[in-house]
């Protein structure tokens, strides 16, 4: 796969490192980067992450081949909408989302029919923000989920699915609907029990976490408006998928309460073989 | 401080760091281990994390001039009562148990006069077992918890603080309850909400999670049995932390399911403050 212009959107750590493994891999003739500030770009140019880089999300946008969007959720559909009127016949459009059905819903209901869009979504990431934590190697031997619909070209699937693939990724193709409901059991409400746990606890008690406790609730480290925006726009599957985790929740309470250390052993053991089979 | 014959009983992850950490320092003169089984006292030996073993609780007992209890915290008591007999006079008993309270007040109500006990618990491990996993730098910079009672002699205790000192650790006095609320709190919970998390995951959905899944669910690898020992040692403060916990997750809950975004990036907000005051 060879891209003559790459265009990325948002040039964050997910952006940056688009860049950098688009680079490193020879994906790409060049990278232009849209910022939201001067210095976002800057730190991204720095990085090498980018060629060159504008405040004016439509800026150049007529050379871009493929342009993949890497702002927040509550941004993308807004920004893709935008952009893509002043795109060349053909070019092909992505996101890198934490959610995919409402950004997929939005874009498909306008958006003009030279240009394709499939939603993706590496499964890549960090608590950081920032091109100054962008890393090439981001990509490698994780997840990507493509997202297609009914509506989406097969050759624009194959094409983004041929784009994570050069980055080092596996892809696996999902509805947008099934991806969401996946990620909120899979990230969303890991986030908001990380959240829910840290923000319980009472100051005098921080000197008496370990390794554990900072293990468990690393994620609530990560930007909140982003996370806002994730809980916002997958609301009905994360209140699902809580009120699954909820479920099990009360099963231990309940056993704890009525002191029924078989129940207990038993929910840890099946844990313990889950989080086993999960790898490191 | 300098110790002739250290005795530790229970020849794990804990022991074994505790016997490698005292070898490196130069605090013993010799370490005699008590294993559950031989293959667990070859692997101490051969780790090099004790000098002699034995099957046998009360083998060399009246040798020992400090013995440290690194069994499961079901264990504990009932070891010390057992071993207490056999000891020489003025010799120091304590242990590295995860609860404190149940395990301080059986010894105190039956040992010996002439053997001194405090409460000990290093907050230092890995949800990895055995002495094949041992670290003489696993007490390096950590929290040690040491909990007297009113009862507990006051030289007993400068030696027991010494003698984690010496490992490395800092050192916090505390009363056995006060610990047990603590750590039920910032341990004992969060091992509780993990393996909730992750024993509730369907398996269509385990190739979807990612780094931050695996992190908060990472101690859920821990062993069940240990874990559940100290779930029913630590009953009461479990069920008021994990109150505290699920009050925060019906905050999150409501506001999500109202729509209450404000609210949502307050509770993240004050999450990721805690977690970055709580370093990486």
């Amino acid at each position: 796969m060879k891209i003559d212009t790459l265009t990325i959107v948002g040039v964050g750590l997910i952006g940056g490192s688009i860049g950098l493994a688009a680079k490193r891999r020879g994906l790409v003739g060049r990278i232009h980067g849209v910022g939201r500030t001067q210095d976002n770009l800057d730190v991204a140019l720095r990085a090498g992450a980018i060629d060159s880089g504008s405040l004016d999300l439509v800026d150049k946008m007529e050379q871009a081949d493929l342009v993949v969007f890497c702002t927040p959720v509550d941004r993308i559909a807004e920004q893709v909408l935008a952009a893509a009127p002043c795109c060349k016949p053909g070019a092909l459009l992505t996101d890198a989302g934490s959610t995919k059905a409402e950004i997929v819903r939005r874009v498909e209901n306008d958006l003009p029919a030279r240009v394709s869009f499939v939603g993706s979504h590496p499964l890549a990431g960090s608590e950081k923000r920032g091109a100054e934590y962008a890393d090439a190697g981001l990509f490698q031997n994780r997840l990507a989920v493509v997202t297609p619909t009914p509506r989406t070209k097969a050759e624009a699937v194959t094409h983004t699915r041929a784009f994570w693939e050069a980055l080092g990724s596996r892809v696996k193709v999902m509805s947008p609907e099934d991806h969401d409901r996946a990620l909120a059991f899979t990230s969303h409400v890991p986030h908001l029990l990380a959240s829910a746990l840290a923000g319980a606890l009472p100051a005098d008690l921080f000197e008496l976490t370990a390794t554990g406790f900072r293990d468990t609730t690393r994620v609530a480290a990560g930007d909140p408006e982003l996370w806002t925006a994730i809980f916002a726009a997958n609301r009905t599957a994360m209140l699902d998928a809580l009120s699954s985790v909820s479920g099990r929740l009360d099963e231990f309470r309940r056993a704890i309460d009525t002191r029924d250390w078989t129940t207990i052993d038993a929910l840890l053991a099946h844990a313990r073989k889950v989080r086993h089979a999960l790898g490191s």
